[in-house]
């Protein structure tokens, strides 16, 4: 057979090609140990960057980079486009679509999903943004609003097909509301000449008194001010009480029309999870010890969006899974040789949020920065981070020539006809 | 109703924004008409480099480009996204699936469609390579057959997933083997350390004596070696006979036993056509009159790849479609002035085909070139033939890029789970 087989080294398996997967591998670059790195599609998705993808300004080669070129010259690592059924802790066995795989050592790092929280329809009629399928379906669906209100002579049901609601005022929901309205008065102004583009609508739906609640008051103010610039309709202090398929109903009653709800307002562990036979806290996440272990299973990590320590809330961004995807390996290496377990520690280095063209907000500590700067600072951060060099690359050279030309993506609309036809086909 | 209506000046309907539409919108620019362009896609395909997404070389918006952008400054061509069902000559109506349209004058540029030729499977179990969604299905295809392979134990069974069999040596056939063989040898043997990459191979099928027969024997012979270079198996002189699940038989009864064939080998009229009640010849294309024009419906004109002039038998090539759309937009100016119509004749400005990395064969009457010259005369042609500025600057710098570190588009992998969830999630 052509799969190595090298029994001799031990086998750390790897459940998910995100930050934390993805760190984790390469930390174990030197280490003793054959990686197998499994996730059910064959790329790494740079999710900071999704929602970029949605409001049609990068291509989704810009935002995803298939795994095994990532590893193309780290020689212990392997991957298994599969998967994952169940985990069998007494085994050390996973189950997977393509068949058992015996490991020594597990890291589970399956992120996370959308949390609807149960709100009535929600989970039904909202678009979500958590995959890069999410991103590409959502900017399909924005497209063809567009189409259909050019053809379409009443002017109540153009005002619903060019309403969008944003459901969420995190960085997620802050940054796409950002990018779309400027998707929609700059290229969409141009390509719809039949369109008055006044009566287009984004509406920004957040429960508590501001967004970008993490953030200090001064930079949630300064990103408040600058989204109304955008002519977002910022929607404080309202909660959503039910989804419907043409709208939202709020707390209170008032209905707002819209063929479009963006759902962004929270995360949960991966469902898929609920199988794995894992002591599941809050949310669907796995509660883990401080050294990132799993009580009774000491050969298994989880990090990322899916694990839950106790004493210490984190934030979901992909800063702590990197981290916790490196004290995973940490801790791996550390048992290999007899020495005990570190309790993983974050460290902040800092958040960002990006609101349009040239402008973001920065924190860090005592450290607040608003407008370009923050903005070259995202930039720089996020370019950095991008897997690859092509990657790196592709994304400068496509916001060079969006700055310089206010161009955005190639907006292909991939027609529901196309998109069953391409199902169908075999 | 925000859709203009300006019944005054008369209205020419183009369904199809290929080569054809494109050329013919573009020539009524300064004509005192209406145009509406229909098309089933919101864009463009750049037909000559669907092969390239195919092989992930590029990606879809490299290939592609919205049809409202391209007349974002034409402001007498207005876009409808639409199926047309029928067309109604004596009342100069179509039908869409967005209702009639009235028009006074109809250029119909459909396209053309794979042509099976009645072999049996074939339309079942081939990959066709016409839209930009077999595009992307045949590379989702390909990558996915490595990801088995990498899993497989039996060899066999992993040769026939390695196996790429390409029926029709012309030359968008050449092209694909070209392209995909250097695929193989290059980024997927670095990503797929774990495969022998001599298992895999890639064979052309032509049933006449040599591929690129339209081209002068030399240069036929020349991309016959050239292709040999690159490890692609020849095999000309042999008739498909069918195509099965896991392969092809060839007449004289051999089998080739493969998990993909990829079927390039003639072209026929749209389907949809057959529906639209003109007069239809061989291969399902309509036949014109010498000036384009349906016979008995003067308004009416067919060109590219769906008309046929009896008397002047052309390729199935863009060149020819942009000709004709100038024609065919002339000859409308002509009858809106009292002009008679002038005869379609065609001016060959040279064939091409490209055979891998740097290598190409042109051929221009007596003119005759090879190598590494044609193919930058080739890349040239394509690039200032693409669609729209950014799409120039992309491909460009995609092709840069490449050609520097020898690496391929994204490899984005959409897995079956992935596009199924994609289409049912609405």
């Amino acid at each position: 057979m052509t799969v190595r087989d090298r029994r001799s080294r031990p086998v750390v398996a790897i459940v998910g090609a995100g930050f934390g997967g993805l760190w984790a591998a390469k930390a174990l670059r030197d280490a003793p140990v054959d990686v197998l790195m499994i996730d059910r599609r064959n790329f790494h998705t740079f999710y900071p960057l999704l929602y970029q993808l949605a409001a049609a300004e990068l291509e989704p080669q810009s935002v995803a980079y298939p795994v095994r070129s990532i590893f193309r010259n780290q020689h212990n690592v392997r991957f298994l486009l599969a998967d994952v059924e169940r985990v069998e802790p007494t085994a050390n066995t996973l189950h997977t679509s393509e068949g058992p795989v015996r490991y020594d050592y597990l890291i589970l790092t399956p992120g996370s999903t959308t949390n609807y929280f149960g709100i009535p329809g929600a989970a039904e009629h909202a678009w979500p943004l958590r995959t890069l399928e999410d991103g590409m379906a959502l900017r399909d669906h924005i497209l063809s609003r567009f189409e259909a209100a050019a053809r379409e002579p009443d002017p109540e049901r153009r005002a619903k097909m060019l309403t969008f609601l944003i459901v969420g005022g995190g960085p997620t929901g802050v940054e796409f509301a950002g990018a779309l309205s400027e998707l929609i008065v700059g290229p969409l102004q141009k390509d719809y000449r039949e369109l008055d583009l006044h009566e287009v609508s984004v509406v920004l739906i957040e429960q508590g008194p501001r967004i970008l609640s993490s953030y200090p008051a001064r930079l949630s103010d300064w990103a408040a001010r600058r989204l109304a610039k955008l002519t977002v309709d910022l929607r404080l202090g309202e909660a959503v009480e039910a989804v419907e398929p043409d709208g939202v109903v709020l707390r209170g009653g008032e209905r707002l029309l819209a063929d479009t709800v963006v759902w962004v307002a929270g995360v949960r562990g991966d469902p898929a999870m609920d199988a794995w036979g894992l002591p599941l806290g809050r949310s669907g996440r796995v509660v883990v010890e401080p050294t990132l272990q799993v009580e009774n299973a000491p050969n298994i990590f989880v990090v990322g969006d899916a694990a839950v320590l106790p004493d210490q809330p984190l934030p979901l961004v992909a800063q702590v899974a990197i981290q916790q995807g490196k004290t995973a390996a940490a801790n791996i290496k550390a048992l290999l040789s007899g020495q005990p377990c570190r309790a993983f520690r974050y460290r902040n280095l800092g958040d960002m949020a990006v609101i349009g063209r040239g402008a973001a907000v920065f924190s860090r500590g005592a450290l607040q920065l608003t407008g370009f700067l923050a903005w070259i600072l995202w930039a720089a951060v996020h370019i950095f981070n991008l897997i690859g060099f092509r990657n790196r690359l592709v994304v400068l050279a496509t916001w060079a020539v969006e700055y310089l030309t206010f161009e955005r993506g190639s907006r292909l609309l991939r027609t529901p006809g196309a998109a069953a036809r391409l199902v169908s086909a075999r």
